[in-house]
């Protein structure tokens, strides 16, 4: 394959007219596909639907603290739903305080709780002219558009292979009292799917905020979502890092099971340090008298314990590996040796970060759409929906069928090509 | 029976000797009873079980839109969920919100959201030098604790037979532009079971109020909760009389399927005009991607439709209709005529209402205690916890079982005698 950069204009615009024919056929098509969600798809909810017979009407329902899990009660949640979450995330079990079904809505409720009341008796955010967050970028559109919505100023922070540029997060963190946090997706991240290294989760345990209330706000939300059972990627725990670096306050971290078992009754959790603990803990008291304990019983009758858990990733690796497998080749085989993007090839997770050349990226998702095919909206894995240099498009594998997924793909690609040609008979 | 102060103070003496001899006996019988929850019994809760079959393995999981309910997705609830609560509160679908299993949480988000972004484009109440809401009392606590966590100045007006006192409310209302909103249980009110009358309602939505983003905060959590089939309060719809009156914006209303079906894993929901609601869903797609549908589906299935929930009542009222009678039959039988103590007879709701003489409630409480019997603290049932006149407990019988809750009543009537006898002795 000839590099795109390498062709002369006439090369160019013979190629533009062979595309442009393959994308009208392709068009006429009239395609309905969609490349944008991180949903499992229907084959995978499939395999947890044992889950609904785990409780009837003649089943126990009460928890091992004897207490009826039908009933009000246990803010908290129920001890063994405690003890499987805190295995999964690898924390003590009583550093962890199970919530309702989405792992977004304790992390809306953790800035909020933070701007109204504070941290740990530091000032209320409310009250504070300035509140910055750190955004490692391309990143997780619901985490910006909680800081967003909130009015608190995100601060770009460049991801490398080893997670985000630790560099910048030190310079920030350790001299501006006014950045209160950064968002972490540290394994298999959205939309890289890359794993924060050793040295990057050390760095982050080291950190010495100019802020007491500055927290590491760390979205484990596919801890256990490898793709293959022997290569995997490895993350250090991050709370007992804090707490060996003498920062135990300084870290939330969140999961789910909403891609584990069902997406929209999952089972979400906070862990945190003791101090910290204790202070949601007071707040949620007043919140509410607590989450669905039937659901808590559902999930471990079900999984057991983390072997259930790990068993059932499984199960899910297999039906996702091919989807992004699929992704992967005919990205390879169609753009390999053109330069015109590159792409991450993840271990796990739900997405593939594809960047195209600079500039191209919202004419490439909008060239998509024209065929059918819906992308993630060019910008979104940045603050504010700005991508500085135009390049970055998240891929989500999961939610289409292969065959489907086979044919967006390929649309996809053709796009990137259409939009590369274009934008380099620009330049000549 | 001659009431206590009519006696001498040798009759009084002798009473109390007599009293005290009682209260040793009953001491001495270690009991360990508890009158102080709102909670439904195991027997309320066996009434649901077949919920719990409702949705299995074999189950339709797509509601009737074709979106599969085990997915993230559809923020506001399923239609069929909406028009299943809209039917039970008397309001259309469109103007209800569905939320997770709390309503509580669903009241604390919506005084958080006023206090960190306004009411329809009011001043964020974090900006505001003091914020006021109207409390009837004696009310709901944890009513209470969301205001008292949120630093808002709590007003008591005192509930009459008709609801709060509106001559007070209305001079609030619509002249302090601090007062942002009143805490109400317009229906089977916790404690009394009072319900308001027509007139109040309709004041209620004729309010003038100073403050734009003032709003009736109507928690109709007992709206289907009758003891009985022939003697039923009746409650003017809130949201329809406030549009009639030209204040469609002024009210929130809340109410949950907890003491329908099961308290721990109920539906909650919120109604509201369009505008307010239109600015509740905007929020509420930043703090999540969607409750639980499944635990919807699940109630829509069973429920089926309101004469469903209707029927379903039934049972409950079946089962603490008997529970209220033997309380307020040994509460005439025991203190009629002592003229130290009333009380009130709901016909719903959970709750009755107990008022001592004047400096009395704690002290009954505290017998009680010594007993072996716990109330809801006194003072609970006020804003702070500050019961001014020391006489309110709330009794709530539907917890125990009839047999346990018959010997705790006999105890409390006995310590009400007790604690009477001494403060008409301190008065000799």
């Amino acid at each position: 394959m000839k590099a795109y950069k390498e062709m002369s204009k006439e090369e160019l615009l013979t190629l533009k007219n062979e595309l442009e024919n393959e994308f009208s056929v392709i068009k006429s098509k009239n395609l309905k596909l969609d490349m944008s969600r991180g949903k499992p798809g229907a084959d995978q909810l499939n395999i947890s639907m044992e889950m609904m017979d785990i409780l009837n009407s003649s089943t126990e329902l009460k928890c091992e603290a004897g207490v009826d899990c039908r009933n009000y009660g246990i803010l908290c949640g129920i001890d063994e739903a405690k003890e499987l979450l805190a295995e999964m995330i690898e924390v003590p079990k009583d550093n962890v305080i199970i919530y309702g079904n989405s792992s977004l809505n304790v992390m809306y409720d953790t800035i909020s709780r933070s701007f109204t009341h504070g941290v740990l008796g530091n000032t209320p955010w409310c009250k504070l002219d300035k509140v910055k967050f750190l955004c490692p970028v391309p990143g997780y559109d619901r985490h910006f558009a909680i800081t967003e919505h909130f009015g608190i100023e995100m601060i770009n922070i460049p991801m490398t292979e080893n997670g985000p540029d630790m560099d910048m997060v030190e310079e920030y963190v350790n001299n501006d009292e006014a950045v209160k946090g950064i968002w972490c997706v540290p394994k298999y991240s959205n939309p890289q799917g890359t794993t924060y290294s050793d040295e990057t989760v050390l760095r982050f345990a080291n950190l010495k905020p100019a802020a007491k209330d500055f927290r590491i706000y760390w979205d484990n939300a596919y801890g256990v979502h490898h793709l293959y059972d022997d290569d995997q990627d490895y993350l250090i725990e991050i709370l007992e890092a804090c707490e060996k670096a003498g920062n135990p306050d300084m870290v939330y971290k969140f999961c789910s099971t909403s891609k584990i078992s069902f997406p929209g009754s999952g089972v979400a959790a906070i862990a945190a340090s003791k101090a910290n603990i204790d202070e949601i803990q007071k707040q949620l008291s007043v919140q509410t008298i607590g989450h669905d304990k039937l659901n808590q019983l559902r999930h471990v009758r079900y999984y057991k314990n983390l072997d259930g858990i790990i068993a059932h990733m499984r199960k899910h690796a297999d039906i996702i590996r091919p989807k992004f497998e699929v992704v992967l080749n005919t990205l390879k085989n169609e753009l390999g040796g053109l330069d015109i993007g590159s792409w991450t090839s993840p271990k796990g997770g739900y997405f593939i970060a594809f960047d195209s050349l600079p500039g191209c990226a919202k004419a490439i998702v909008a060239k998509c759409k024209e065929a059918g095919i819906t992308m993630t909206g060019a910008g979104a894995t940045y603050p504010y929906g700005k991508d500085p240099q135009d390049t970055n498009i998240r891929i989500a594998p999961t939610f289409p069928t292969i065959d489907e997924l086979a044919e967006a793909i390929k649309v996809f690609v053709l796009c990137v090509k259409l939009v590369s040609v274009d934008k380099l008979l620009e330049q000549k």
